[in-house]
């Protein structure tokens, strides 16, 4: 079982890449990971914006901005991660999948601009969430939503403030003062 | 099974939108959804965009932009769809699916602006992808590929001119001749 994901997003322009990357940092805490690491420029918006979310909606998901790229994914290779690059040109990814799930910690790569040859080669897996012209976003949704229970999504986080309570048809927020959040 | 998806986004702003609804229509697309109607103004560029896609992929996915959502909404409803409506605030994905799967038809609805309480109430089911704040695009990835068998993503598409070989590190391309496409 998986133990720890965390997500790299390669490339990230300010302003232009704004919402894209917001939504990739969405999924990625909704869907468990502790961290991202974005190799592209510092855009303390988006940090803020995510910071604010943590603080409101609870957990500890991390965002990171490194230009070194490159030494940070062989640093997490030599750490045990098992990199893994989401890509239209990959394998299939049901094919691979079991083993995926194996692993104990696992670092997602996904492209925004063109991926160079480099990650290709670095990455243990190279696998593609359907062989067609696709979202990064949906992609790395898909692949996340695989490697953990359906009902991780609905896990409490830690020190939330708020949380929903799920209705048929209506938006049911509850307070939770802190001494009672977990 | 399964037998047609519809996509229905609510809300589009020219230009403000551009990537993000770009985003969904890939997702839907890829992930063998019909048609995506999106309700909001009509984006010439976008359309164009996904048109292309489909010259070279194949298939034959549509994009239809609607002003008066509703109509279309009650219309899809009269034709025997269920209309699922994917909401941080609905049930737990996971206690509904297996009825979803059942159904014929599906109308998907995502939001991006503020839903107006009328489509909670018109929806067959008001379901979330995790009860947290979340991508559209991401949940409605996870949401479609729940919908479909995995093999399924990496079936062709009708009349394409190209298509990827997956591959473990290189992108092939194969060159369909009009013939030998199907």
């Amino acid at each position: 079982m998986v133990k720890d994901i965390i997500v790299f997003r390669y490339g990230h322009r300010i302003v232009r890449d704004f919402r894209v990357t917001t939504h990739v940092c969405l999924v990625a805490r909704a869907l468990k990971a502790s961290k991202i690491i974005i190799g592209g420029l510092q855009d303390n918006e988006l940090e803020q914006n995510i910071n604010r979310i943590n603080l409101l909606w609870g957990g500890d998901f991390k965002v990171e901005f490194v230009e070194n790229w490159w030494s940070i994914l062989k640093e997490y290779k030599r750490l045990g991660y098992s990199l893994v690059h989401l890509t239209m040109y990959g394998e299939e990814s049901h094919k691979r999948l079991k083993n995926i799930i194996k692993k104990d910690k696992i670092l997602v790569v996904i492209g925004s601009q063109k991926v160079p040859r480099e990650i290709y080669e670095l990455s243990d897996y190279n696998i593609s969430i359907g062989n067609q012209p696709h979202s990064e976003i949906g992609a790395l949704a898909i692949f996340l939503s695989k490697l953990i229970k359906d009902k991780q999504m609905y896990s409490d986080f830690k020190n939330a403030k708020i949380k929903i309570l799920p209705s048929k048809l209506n938006k049911n927020i509850l307070k939770l003062d802190k001494n009672s959040a977990k």
